[in-house]
């Protein structure tokens, strides 16, 4: 027998998570307030708790798991890592691929990983109410389920695209007992505001976040809760790199090159930051993030200070951006939908620690259904882009010769995302491209920053 | 830590699979021809492999699972077992609640355990193009998945009221490359009688099960693959109930009740019948399967002899039956819409050996909503059955004091299932009750067997 499952028991979940901060070569740029000044932790209390604001600027290498935390991880954590055999002899490539699947909770994606955490610490601090945004609705889902395991109510401001491209992601919210609300909508001033410039405003992440914090902003019994971006979410994220490490070390293999699509970036760092620690130290390994090229923020956006949202709520972050209010096509990967990007993701790529490519949509599907009819898992449309990626490198490698060991993020699974299927199937799918005038304007509307340049 | 998963290894996947046949304290009743004689193998030459067919009259104890199923059977399997700890705390039970997790396969559900040896078994003697019936959609993704996986052409004939409620699972069966018609179909005969008669008949499976039929006993390069009721669709499910088995060793636990939901009998059986080899080598241990009390075949049918399909192509199966024309109510639980049972279920109910209760629709999604906060995974409308009984079955302990030790099965997720949760919320479900009368109606209909009474 061919072993296809590398499986970890519950001992070998991590009892820490890796801050990669203690592991750059420079100090993570800080954030900015409105006067141009870095930031102090204190300006971040009245959106989250001060434990996670402690992780948000902590330089610690490794951050304890609460064991609450680690408990409920147990739901579905470790998850598996295989190796996907019938997709390399399809593409008869030398190369071995190997993909970490964390379809297996119960939201489907990695976003409970932070999900988790997040709302216990909430609790921990008396906290009773969350708030945050979705795009494709996994982080949405997994907010719903960890505050319903915490005993938080949760609101959720869906990106109006997503929420109407998919209805299912709603119901799950609400059987985990979460509020959803389409994004604009009329319950914020950031909202109210869109919806008067523009009525048929889609929605993007930008906007849902300027909801949900105004209102996590406003009220005394309510924090909000993000999903990826910042660094307390890719710290607890790091689990999954820390079990495919482990995974990787029970087959005898240490990966040539490490992938996953990023969004916010908490998935590509949650995978990839736990290597990046051996390649500070002196190891061979590739790390590269894969976003679409209608969102092309590593790629081709401004290396730049930005505000998170579009409202212009958030502290500036230094962050590869196009543009703060920029809506990107309604393509169906929601969850890499995001004008900016994780700070200390643009910063090792500004630094050429880490790779980044773009990948069109027609692509990431064509790879995606490839992957589904050899092993079996129906992909998330994020999830997609790191198929796509993982194939051209096994091509690559087909060409070469050279028999490199490949690992990527199966990030999310796809039962949600079947009209995105059905639309491929159908035709009615398009690549775009990110016209380069727009890259230009949004350098114009870039927010002046008192004393930079 | 408290341990919530019970994991194998990919060692502990069975070698072979138990045959119920050899414990049970009769020998089943025949299938019957028209003419009323048992009918040999050869009559169900045109439509199954022998392989299958031996499978299906065999009395070995043990059958050898080939390693080529096994390997495709690890891409998922063996599948986890869980503690419910946070369920037993909400209801506040002294039993222990376990429940085997078959929703981790690709398809979301136990059935591909038998399509992939089905699949495997007509590749191997030259069989170019399957056939099959499908209701909620679980079955017929498997066999898409499972004939993508041995190269075989596949056609399904889809339940027309779960082909309406649940659009995205013909998308994954076509995203696995399989053709999907709704049934009744204009495609065979047996279709275009029934649209005949009632244009706007909702489908059942029995139907579908004659056009899929219908269309296989006429082509040479086509057979026909069925997704429950009989004996060697049983047979591959016992991999579940071994592992179970194995997996309550490892706890050092032994199950007081195991329940499971019934609709064909293969989700059931798979669990319950390799824990009869244990209770007729006299071990205390309850087996239930469970239905809804819109379609009761084990609590209220005739134990009679009918056909399997709605068209009489089958031959006659003694079997508890509401009537083989028998068209269901449109519960959400399309898998257990079927007028029939499982011989081999039906025997052993009959002589008291397995107990069967049928249970309210808005009970189960309120035992589903119960269990989805408390555990995290959303059940499929069938498993909510499941969960419902044994959630019963834990208050009873709560009442008596006794820490029973209660095992079901999580047949699969509910991802392709979240209109049927709206739906629920939004009040717009309701219970049905099976009338006496239907039942004298059905008496009249069932076919006269010749040289029987």
């Amino acid at each position: 027998m061919e072993h296809v499952k590398i499986l970890l028991q519950e001992s070998d979940l991590p009892t820490h998570w890796y801050n990669v901060v203690a592991d750059m070569p420079n100090p993570p740029a800080p954030p900015l307030g409105p006067d141009g000044q870095p930031i102090g932790p204190d300006a971040l209390a009245p959106i989250f708790p001060m434990a996670v604001i402690e992780q948000e600027v902590s330089r610690e290498r490794w951050i304890p798991i609460p064991d609450e935390v680690r408990q409920a991880l147990l739901m579905w954590r470790p998850s598996p890592m295989f190796r996907a055999r019938n997709l390399e002899r399809a593409l008869g490539t030398p190369a071995k691929i190997y993909y970490k699947y964390e379809g297996v909770s119960p939201a489907g994606s990695h976003k409970p990983n932070t999900a988790i955490p997040q709302a216990y610490y909430n609790k921990l601090e008396g906290v009773t109410r969350l708030t945050t945004e979705t795009g494709a609705g996994q982080w949405g889902s997994s907010i719903a389920l960890a505050g319903r395991m915490f005993g938080l109510q949760v609101r959720v401001f869906m990106v109006k695209v997503s929420y109407q491209q998919k209805p299912f992601r709603r119901s799950m919210m609400e059987t985990w007992g979460a509020e959803v609300f389409a994004s604009p909508s009329i319950h914020t001033q950031a909202g109210r505001d869109a919806l008067a410039k523009d009525p048929e405003n889609p929605g993007s992440l930008g906007l849902a976040i300027s909801e949900a914090v105004e209102e996590a902003a406003s009220r005394a019994d309510t924090k909000y809760s993000l999903g990826s971006v910042l660094n307390h979410v890719i710290l607890h994220q790091t689990v999954v790199g820390l079990e495919a490490k482990r995974q990787m070390e029970l087959v005898g293999e240490y990966p040539d090159v490490v992938i996953a699509c990023c969004g916010g970036g908490s998935n590509f760092g949650g995978l990839a930051f736990p290597f990046l620690a051996d390649k500070a130290a002196g190891r061979q390994v590739r790390l590269v993030a894969v976003e679409p090229t209608s969102c092309p923020t590593l790629t081709r956006g401004h290396y730049a200070y930005d505000f998170g949202d579009s409202a212009g709520l958030t502290p500036l972050l230094l962050t590869y951006t196009l543009g703060h209010d920029f809506i990107p096509p309604g393509i169906h990967a929601g969850g890499l939908r995001y004008h900016g990007d994780s700070p200390l993701v643009s910063q090792l790529v500004h630094e050429g620690i880490l790779e980044a490519k773009a990948v069109a949509q027609l692509a990431t599907f064509e790879a995606g259904i490839l992957f589904a009819r050899h092993e079996g898992i129906i992909p998330a449309p994020e999830s997609n882009h790191a198929v796509r990626v993982a194939i051209d490198e096994a091509l690559a490698c087909k060409e070469s010769g050279e028999p490199k060991v490949i690992l990527f993020t199966l990030s999310g699974h796809g039962h949600f995302d079947m009209a995105a299927y059905d639309a491929y199937f159908a035709g009615k799918l398009q690549d775009y491209d990110y016209p380069e005038e727009a890259l230009q304007e949004a350098l114009q509307r870039l927010p002046k920053v008192p004393g930079r340049c």
